[in-house]
């Protein structure tokens, strides 16, 4: 479930293959697994609409009053989706040539983990809160209803992320050194009395001081602590800018090639990095209709 | 009233037309649609007046010490805003040639809004509030007093938003589907003893936490809620640079552009990307005037 | 005391002519006025070592602790640095050329501002904490002590906030904008009862949210209060990217358009964008020495 | 222990000799200040995970209850960790060339802090807790498992900081003269009845607050004080910008040289900036195997 799975889960439905090549497992293969126009657009949008009413409804029940006033409803309806979810899951695996594949593919986890909550809230109380993960089923949604140029736009922001993943893990190392520094330091300075419990707590107030959060339920209340604070926050503050710089240029310059590749002359294939142009500048040749 | 139709909005009173081209009528219009000095100007600048103070008097109202002692006066003061706006607001459709296309632009929709909360104050109490929505007849300003060229940076901006929107809302979308998540997880870790009562709650403290707004209203006070809330924090962190890369880069294109419009040869019209070049490099004819 | 002005400032003292050309004034002025080495240099460090001490003693002042063991020292001493101050202030007007110019300059004021304090704590109890604004008078420091690099560096960035100054003007009025309109709406939900005890401080509150501050001393408590909260810190996490973008992306031309000026082949002049050429790509002259 | 000597220390075992070429003293130099496989890349290893483990000993036994069930074992375990330290110190000393050289490198001073504090703990309660210095030993972890591509991106992101370091020194100066100035300016206008006791406990809000941290231990309760904070964070939202302009400018500049440098001709090493070309646009030559 990283960042990478994300952006390959968002063309997978095509890449597999139906069991059979005709029967019913065909048909139902083409309704699940397909989402041009007709049926299998029926199937997507009662899908998308069930995913999110089914999430509503475990979000809705958390609110106490509402739950003291219509559990049993809830209840009723928790179990009606996961029993319909439990009969599309099968049937995936059914009609499916490799299910194997199938239910170790990001989807196939994701709609695993859609129904097992629901099963487990029999033995584990509150366990049927995580049924919120059917969330992620949405992601489906880009392929569907014409989203596609979303897609592009999310393929473009995922290449930007994975190119720079090795600085950005970089980063994130140095940051953990600095917490478990300052997390001890601070720990030694303000000590138990001051909030700081354990070397554990000030790591988690160091993080959340460092991003910038700053909660507030723990604070340092000696002059030391607040000067080694006020060190820590400049420091985060400095660095706060390095992400950003790092996702930027790499962004910046996966636009610049995109926008290189897109822009070639069709007659002499020279890149054509004018966005104005009408005419090729090497060879004349006519680049795009005067509006 | 989205960010483009803002963008929209700013150019909109010259496009309309007078409802007739003689008469007390057309006199009306030119005065309050046209900005060129004189009369309209004059207009222009009472009535920017007029709103400032309209606010201004709505603002110091909900001062509990101010509403004492002069409640009577802000009341007063109120009724004769509304008044003389909705006598403006009358002429407007009165007097224009297309009353229904104005009123449904984006200033007739605030202009209405801006008179219709003192009128529903008397069935509803305290609606008068929502009169600060006046303030935003302000953007008229723009185009008066001659800052033409801030209209033009704004419209900048206004294209550069436009252009990153589609991979804004991905982004937005993306953490939508984390705060769901860590929504329904701390709530299960934490649970209502520790402040987080029910889901949307926990969400709006996933929002509230991912944006580095840490209000502390709602913390964390188990081991595992404060281990979860760390990695939600660094995930917060890291993608806080997304939006930043996204309108930079797109920026930086937009500003490219624009300049390499901008500075064109003015007798080969080839671009001339170098800011101090004196004769073109193509043509050799010369750019601007040695200093 | 606008960044800009910041900006000229530190051009300021070497633009100021002496009142004579000789006697006792004239070496004065060369003292104070100039910073090369030997005297002026001298006069130099000493004074930054007195204003460091200066509102060092300030500081110290205001902790209780200290106050009520060392009063009567600090007491002494920052009359002794106010009535040195005052000396040198009156020797800058008696010395120069166009006193009213020199006081009415940034440093001008400065140099007022950082002895009136303490004459009017004769008078108001408590003024004399802002002699702290005497730490603006080592902005001076960076001409002396060879630290001229930094002040290029600073020149760099003040042109960037220049060039970006009426994109962020248009960013800060459409902020104000949503800050009025938030502030009145969240005033309106959550009122006096929870904390938003009247429109301004909903306001201040909106500000501290939109920014991510977060203090907490205010926070909503109804769930539709908290849902208004997290579209509000929705929109402010989108456009906090907006300064940003402008200012990296006029940052970055500031830098190219300065490289490309820097690196012109003294033979022929014509820019050498490739930072680590050794001959010039177009008429061969030796750009620099081989390493 | 700056980031520019963080920089330098991940290329410096490598940059030591042996004290003799032969006998146990250089074997043990191999084994230690080598990383290749076999003997050299095991000790690595087991020096990791023995650096690991003595860290989480040492945030374990801060815990309270941990510390209660278990302190025997801890302190047995930090007392076998530093006494395997200290020889691996002892022996780093005797087998390496110049032993000086060594001690005073990154390091060497690393290195004596991860055993220091245990003897001192001997005298200081609570200084054991300073043994999490020893997670910094960890940075050699990045010469070893083949990690060289992560030392190359660190670097990148090194040259970049140390580029742009004089500019973020100009910055942090600009911050530190504005929190002395409002710092001093809140005390006055709030004053220790709202928990601003001091101008140091003010300039560390000040701190808190420019960076949009906002703990909320200490809020202005004024109307005055929530207005000149509400100044203040405008102030810091339109700052925030600029350390990550200067970054991300610099770090753009350093993508583009790296890329220039990398993708030269074989030929005729003309730059070919097209990422895409496969034959040299100079002279023809193939830059690449067609895929």
């Amino acid at each position: 479930m990283s960042i990478e799975s994300l952006g390959e889960a968002q063309q997978h439905d095509l890449d597999f293959q139906p069991a059979s090549q005709r029967g019913w497992r065909r048909r139902v293969f083409d309704v699940i697994f397909h989402h041009e126009a007709g049926a299998p657009r029926l199937f997507d949008i009662v899908l998308i609409a069930a995913i999110l009413l089914s999430v509503l409804v475990v979000i809705l029940d958390s609110e106490a009053e509402l739950h003291r006033d219509y559990a049993p409803l809830f209840y009723a309806l928790e179990w009606g989706f996961t029993i319909v979810f439990t009969i599309e899951y099968a049937l995936r695996i059914l009609v499916v040539k490799r299910p194997v594949r199938y239910a170790g593919s990001f989807f196939g986890i994701i709609d695993l983990l859609s129904i097992l909550p629901t099963w487990l809230s029999l033995f584990i109380a509150g366990s049927q809160y995580l049924l919120v993960v059917r969330v992620l089923r949405i992601l489906r949604v880009f392929r569907v209803l014409k989203l596609v140029r979303y897609v592009d736009e999310a393929g473009l922001l995922l290449l930007s992320l994975r190119r720079s993943r090795r600085k950005v893990l970089v980063f994130v190392f140095a940051i953990l050194n600095l917490v478990v520094i300052f997390g001890a330091l601070m720990y030694l300075i303000e000590g138990p009395e001051n909030g700081f419990t354990s070397i554990p707590v000030s790591m988690y107030w160091a993080i959340v001081t460092m991003a910038t959060v700053g909660f507030g339920d723990i604070a340092p209340h000696t002059a030391l602590g607040q000067f080694v604070t006020s060190i820590l926050i400049l420091i985060g503050y400095g660095i706060i800018a390095v992400p950003t710089g790092i996702y930027t240029a790499e962004l910046a310059n996966t636009l610049r090639e995109k926008q290189l590749d897109s822009s070639r002359c069709p007659s002499c294939n020279v890149p054509t990095p004018l966005a104005d142009a009408t005419y090729c500048h090497a060879c004349g040749a006519l680049l795009k209709e005067k509006e």
